[in-house]
């Protein structure tokens, strides 16, 4: 079940195993027993700095012009959430208590990275398996914080606001009481959040976590939420991996941009933003290879329609 | 230097070489001595259409709603073009005559395809190669005919209508003067064309080839015009294939949408658009996979900058 793993294990020795914490830039944040130091043994998880990190803290914020282009630094922050000290892990196979620990760090991490109005979006991450872009096979999680905010989240944006301004309601809210009358993309549920197969899905048996109840933001999640969420995202990969045979896959966190970035600003009222965008975790078993269709057009051809990808999902048993 | 090729030959008889045209869709237009019946052996070049077509005539043009989202029927037409007889080829080893016959064609199932006012863009494009999404080894490019706009081509739209509006001139000819001025992503050039990495290209050796005078859509393009656009592609296809060895590749032709076509007017004036946009070919070597933050931002880390592409790309002898 656990397979792809131990990518890298014959060449080198993994730098997220215990035993190894000096192969990583010093930890942001671990969660280990009060009497033990930092940046040793004894860890249930940590968060460290990206040693190839893909944006750095200093720099200049302004953009530059380059001709008729516009350019700006690589300024943020790019941190690791090591997930597990099992190497052979995933979230599936994580206890429940272990499951909700990562889920707290990333709640806590976010919401200290938003803090800092130059950071306009903080992605979440999290690639797993061969071919879905991990360069390490042990369990982990990627934190970027963005000075800028990504297309796709501020395309959600403005159509989620458009049609609050057109409708008053929330597009997330109204897609989430559609899907559960109909059922026919619903993967399953419980008490607070559900699981469904995206209209139009660009990928075969990709699917989408959201919160039943209107929340535009990760960071408006509860203690009380945090089981609930551990466990229907550990019900969905299961399924995922016994329906597809372990497949890589990525997840991304899709939530509202920091409402305390001017670029969140400029974008929409960011009390607009909190009463129309609806957060999401999208999960994409390893994407086929893109083609000459799908790089012109933006278009996908999906040869399992997500009804399809939901009931076969439906059958069989979760976690 | 054509690998990888023959990826189907081992299993089924090809259908697009001669003596195997009863194996394909009836001709829509072929070239082959006048004596000589059609679908039948004796051509040097076939457009016929996709035996498993992306898009089918007839049909409701008219959007369905389904809840909160909307739909319409897959309705346009998909052809192929058997670009040579010979399945070792490809587009570098073809003579001038044959590379000229090849792009003839192109521009004339455009300029018939776009008769049709329920044409809103005809995308043209080619998968080579083993992981470029192509099913069928032997050369060969596919035309759709769509009733909608891709994005991608809108976005473009959009934007270079908006420069025209603000400064006059168009975004294209001054991106095309910027880049033979500096010369720093310039690939090659003749008379008429030229071939840069993008500014902040998204994909390592992703090049790009302009018409070095504004001209909004692959219609343009006169008699004359033929031959130098023929070489500059096979220049730079002979130049990717030394530095990359033969990588499978995409080429995607992206052209002002159908002015006949209402989705084309409700987007953009088309006289406009014919003002502001600047057709060109991207030509991308096998994607790298996408990964969890290409998917979550639709931004992408590049190993390989433009730069330093188009300064290796330059120093390789071409055709």
């Amino acid at each position: 079940m656990a397979e792809p793993v131990n990518q890298d294990s014959e060449t080198a020795p993994c730098p997220f195993c215990p035993g190894n914490e000096s192969l990583t830039t010093p930890e942001v944040l671990a969660v280990r027993p009060p009497h033990l130091p930092a940046n040793g043994p004894g860890w249930k998880l940590r968060v460290v700095p990206n040693l190839f990190p893909a944006l750095e803290p200093g720099g200049n914020l302004q953009p530059a012009r380059e001709g008729v282009f516009e350019k700006r630094e690589g300024i943020g922050r790019h941190e690791l959430v090591i997930e597990t000290r099992d190497h052979q892990a995933d979230l599936d196979t994580l206890s429940a208590d272990q499951m909700g620990r990562v889920i707290r760090v990333l709640w806590s991490r976010l919401d200290s990275l938003e803090e800092d109005p130059a950071t306009a979006y903080v992605l979440i991450f999290r690639n797993w398996g061969r071919g879905s872009g991990a360069s390490l096979a042990h369990p982990h999680a990627q934190i970027l914080a963005m000075p800028i905010l990504p297309d796709t989240v501020a395309t959600e944006v403005v159509r989620s606001v458009a049609y609050l301004r057109r409708t008053g309601h929330s597009l997330g809210q109204d897609m989430v009481k559609m899907e559960r009358e109909s059922g026919v993309r619903l993967v399953s549920e419980n008490e607070q959040f559900l699981v469904v197969t995206p209209y139009a899905a660009a990928y075969p048996f990709e699917v989408a976590l959201y919160p039943r109840e209107q929340s535009s933001s990760f960071r408006d999640l509860t203690e009380a939420d945090i089981p609930r969420l551990g466990a229907l995202l550990q019900d969905v990969i299961a399924r995922m991996k016994q329906v597809l045979h372990a497949p890589a896959y990525n997840i991304v966190l899709h939530t509202a941009p920091n409402p305390r970035s001017p670029e969140t600003a400029a974008l929409a009222d960011p009390g607009d933003i909190e009463a129309a965008y609806h957060w999401h975790l999208e999960i994409v078993p390893r994407l086929p290879r893109v083609d000459g269709f799908e790089w012109g057009t933006g278009m996908f051809v999906n040869t399992t329609p997500p009804e399809e990808a939901a009931r076969i999902l439906r059958e069989v048993v979760g976690k």
